[in-house]
């Protein structure tokens, strides 16, 4: 075996690196520099009563996440948060089934809602939605190959995890009362993606996770059209867990408002930070990828709407208005037949298999947000495995 | 109607004051007092991952919490740690879900496993097995009447959520191997009823919220004696919220040391002064209640081996030591033919319906533990009630 080492990384040269849960460490370098911001400080007698505000029909939404939810929607202009119900969750995990669970109980019928996502799809989707072997609802898998009548919900998440792309739904039903929609928005944000438009869908999800790279909070965010949609999605929270960490939100909260604070600042701006060390990775990986047997998606470019208001005071206005995807997942693939989950595992490189994710051996998904050094290491062992191929060949 | 007011409580002499749910803000003023060292200051770049531990079976779970969880459970002698796996939730609402969940998926058929509790029981448990409709396992009511075959989960409370009594299972099946017991110890602190002996049972629920008055924090513990139980309790969290908030982990180990360093004091011991508010609350109930229609359980005096320990250096030793049970909830139970439930409402006081925890109109479950303006409102108003009766005779 040829051993591709660095001195950076010599300490971990033989370790297992884990790049098949998306956990975001990425982002701890720029939250150590922003310094005393973003730091919060809670009493021993604070925050202890189940209730953060009995007049709102999220009565355990802290009215402080609320607003800064509002404020930072509003300055990267993603998503309408106008005439909607905010529901916070335990992470866009708990609302997504809270959300299924909701749409599954106003549909109303003695059979189970189908629920399906266009391949390649969020594998936890699957998990969610067939661990409590429920009645309400059923997961049937791919939304290409679905046909089936009745009520159904499809899960669109854009861009899309793992691979990418930016996704509609894709069941054809104009005007259908049975089909019902969430929109998982939780990488819809400009270091990711351009954002071109203000989405304005029914359900929409957020994850505080994935802006900030705050997994460990689990905090996420519905905001939901219908009064009843979201008083479903409350009940159900209320019964998974009563509410959600009150610490979480009042520290999420600050960080969103430092956030949305900084995001016109020509040196602080987080997301153009994330922007850049995402754009860093991704052309590096690019780089290993190039004449190998490895494939990555191609993406188009957009004008991000976004960068194009917060950097109009930049000398040139178009560095940066344009920019590619710098998506969160590596959606790599293979030209070769073989099971690459399997291969990288050699190299002790943890990634998720593509048939996780309703498509096939040939493909896995690998995070794009480790720490730095974690990246260094993948870059290295990817370059081996191109190594020792044309060794072999 | 006949008003009785003070002018402590003139403000609130209009309002609705809710006592249905166990809303524990009795104690914020001890927490208040107990100031800085308490207080948890948490920078923008801690806590950001999904991991706490790789190591432990629950990654989540961090490691200052299990820590602290040890210590005082040592330090109270209520339960026994050593050889255990402590599984961390988001509230044991969660947890006994996730309990649930893992005893009816290790018992491997495919009928769904019964679970049943004794009347009264807390109502919260129907719905916890009923709202997702699962086929895993089916909620079968009161534990008292249950004599189907197959494998089955007893859910105990003791001290008894909502009346107070200690309990042990009531389904007498020894050594039968399809019979499962999780026993919820909520309330098994002795603040609330004496600490008779140390818990030493297969799965042992205990819940932030109901020990110090941090229900916000929504954090719960699980001691599970089976890897293979706490292995599908740690799994059954990760598809429902992927882990647990850290930062309220943090703050409650902080807090529960600090319970645990003062729990010795003469001046400072929580538990002593939380017996002596509701001591006070109970006092002052019983006498509300006396000679009227009302009925309250009768509760047996014992001996608290943590009082005994840690009141030794008193000059009377006995002074504390033997204590009647001082619960969480007042069993508010009638003598008439009437609906209590709708009488307290008309009083503009909401409690849970006894029916909903398996038992009659004539019961009400009463939270104690709320702020002591509105506990002084509660027992006005009951005296109203009192004094209308009267009248009317």
């Amino acid at each position: 075996m040829v051993k591709v080492e660095n001195t950076k990384s010599i300490a971990m040269s033989d370790s297992i690196i884990n790049l098949d849960h998306g956990d975001p460490t990425a982002y701890e370098e720029y939250w150590r520099k922003i310094g005393d911001r973003c730091t919060v400080t809670i009493r021993g007698c604070d925050l202890m009563s189940y209730f953060s505000d009995v007049n709102n029909l999220c009565w355990f939404l802290e009215p402080e996440l609320a607003e800064a939810i509002k404020e930072l929607h509003g300055a990267v202009g993603n998503a309408a948060t106008e005439d909607r119900y905010i529901v916070v969750g335990t992470g866009s995990t708990q609302l997504c089934q809270a959300a299924v669970h909701a749409l599954s109980l106003l549909a109303g019928g003695t059979e189970p809602v189908s629920v399906v996502a266009a391949a390649p799809y969020y594998s936890t989707y699957v998990e969610e939605t067939t661990y409590v072997r429920s009645g309400m609802y059923k997961w049937e898998g791919d939304a290409w190959r679905f046909d089936k009548k009745g009520p159904f919900i499809e899960l669109v998440t854009s861009p899309n995890n793992p691979d990418g792309t930016i996704r509609e739904t894709v069941v054809n039903r104009p005007d259908d009362e049975e089909a019902k929609v969430i929109h998982d928005f939780a990488y819809y944000w400009p270091h990711y993606t351009p954002v071109t438009h203000c989405q304005d869908h029914d359900i929409m999800l957020f994850t505080f996770s994935k802006i900030t790279g705050h997994a460990g909070s689990r905090i996420g965010w519905a905001l939901v059209k219908d009064k009843e949609v979201a008083k479903k999605m409350v009940e159900y929270i209320i019964v998974n867990s009563i509410g959600v960490s009150k610490e979480s939100q009042v520290r999420s909260a600050k960080i969103l408002k430092v956030l949305k604070e900084t995001c016109t600042s020509e040196t602080e701006n987080f997301f153009e930070y994330g922007r850049e060390m995402m754009k860093n990775r991704w052309e590096r990986l690019r780089e290993v990828v190039k004449e190998s047997d490895f494939t990555l998606p191609k993406y188009p470019e957009g004008y991000c709407n976004f960068f194009g208001k917060t950097l109009e005071s930049y000398p040139d206005v178009t560095v940066g208005v344009f920019h590619v995807l710098t998506q969160a997942f590596a959606w790599l693939g293979t030209k070769e037949e073989t099971d690459l989950v399997n291969d990288l595992r050699r190299q002790k490189v943890m990634s998720r298999a593509g048939e996780r994710c309703g498509s096939d051996k040939k493909h896995v998904r690998v995070s794009m947000l480790s720490r730095e050094d974690v990246f260094n290491v993948f870059l290295e062992r990817l370059a081996n495995m191109k190594l020792i191929k044309s060794i072999d060949l």
